[in-house]
């Protein structure tokens, strides 16, 4: 009775991770209320992240840190409804010390929804930023040359 | 650049539908919220309905109603934690007049985390419950006989 | 230009805790989102707990452990609205070992609109049930006993 | 036994409303999870239009329209956490047309948590913006000059 949960690929140059919009996403207004994107972008960027082999929650045990959002500029241009089937598209940005920046679109079929600059730093146990680990930085500056992994 | 949403699936008279935990899901204590629970259920029957092809967008459009939750019994047995892979098994209950029960359960592997029992209720444009139309009842019938649809 | 966070209050052998609805906890079916009242209904019991001296962010820092919900059952009877005026109405039931038990309704005026019983366990850093401190489970029979603290 | 909802209220020449974080705010990183900042900010907003006199559910209902949010900036500076005491300060920026900005801080007595900018435009039924109506624009300017309505 096993069925695993659903994981995005890469492909041309980005990750891509549908979502479905359910009722707890929509408000009532009829479309998807405007917070939610950012967990649904959130959740590409993990889903990213562990394809990638970076394993947040093993980081976070380990007290080596975990990835707080610093910044993120949205502009929403068209709005989704229940029942919608959308992708986000997600491409890694700079990535320097601490920070990585992540450009991310949310897609319902060829028409781009949400458009998002989002920048998550490497926090330690002490709350302060700090460096992320080289094979990390590898993987982030390769996903980004390469649109993969 | 398509990628279909997830869908879960029927196998073994009851209706599989995996989830990730995310940090979304998950709260202070390190464990998901038990509010969540109700989310990922929702998910769960939302996806067996489309399956089964009930519509609930133009249902809702058309006026002829929507589902709502008119009861909800819940027994959190073992916490989820984040990253968890997670499936939720539905089986339809009793159908009768405007109400429908489905029992949920979700697991981690073979261990029950949450056992649920929802009952739903269509409610017509004007707030009060209303027959269900018969081809859904029929299709509900065929759900909890055959464990498909 | 501080402005102190609202605190429910305790009246007539009940605490009492005032709700505005959101656009965040309504859905597409233009009602309040059936698990978000468990949000509300959570929301109330820790300002309960606060106002009663149960403190339960040093109580998780100091390892002494943390309340879960370990079963809820909810009877909705008549959904909220965008902009609604709600009062989450709790009152303590048993209290035993990790067990104690919180009957609460979410009323809107006169009209009673869910109507739940919750139970929470104090669970250690271990993940397992221990007993409630002395001075917080006379804290709740004196609360069950005399409405307030 | 009834307990009215907490409202915000303007004084020096912005608008305040305190939140208290509780566990569904928070995520396993023991923060509050940075898309519900974003709650919160509405919440406010739509307070702030509450008491200015603008009744955003009968407009919806009346068919006049809903505000949404077109374009959303926000710098994380510090984290909140579970029980934290915030305040969100809100300010009018421009009004024109369909638009209107406002700049909100979520603070932590004298320290700034995050940083927004947030412009909502008024949508029609049609999914198209809307002219605002002359008195809400008045209201706006009002609220921008004065710092109250």
């Amino acid at each position: 009775m096993h069925e695993p949960p659903y994981s995005g690929r890469f492909e041309a140059g980005a990750h891509l991770f549908a979502v479905r919009v359910y009722f707890e996403d929509t408000d009532a207004g009829g479309l998807v209320y405007h917070a939610n994107y950012l967990r649904f972008m959130e959740r590409a960027r993990s889903d990213m992240m562990r394809l990638a082999g970076i394993d947040q929650r093993g980081t976070m045990a380990s007290g080596e840190g975990v990835y707080v959002v610093v910044e993120a500029g949205l502009r929403y241009k068209a709005p989704a409804r229940l029942d919608d089937d959308l992708v986000v598209v997600s491409r890694i940005g700079a990535v320097r010390g601490a920070l990585c920046a992540v450009h991310q679109t949310v897609m319902r079929g060829l028409e781009t929804l949400v458009e998002a600059d989002i920048s998550v730093a490497l926090i330690g146990s002490n709350g302060r930023p700090r460096r992320q680990p080289r094979r990390w930085i590898e993987t982030f500056e390769r996903m980004k040359r390469d649109g993969t992994y």
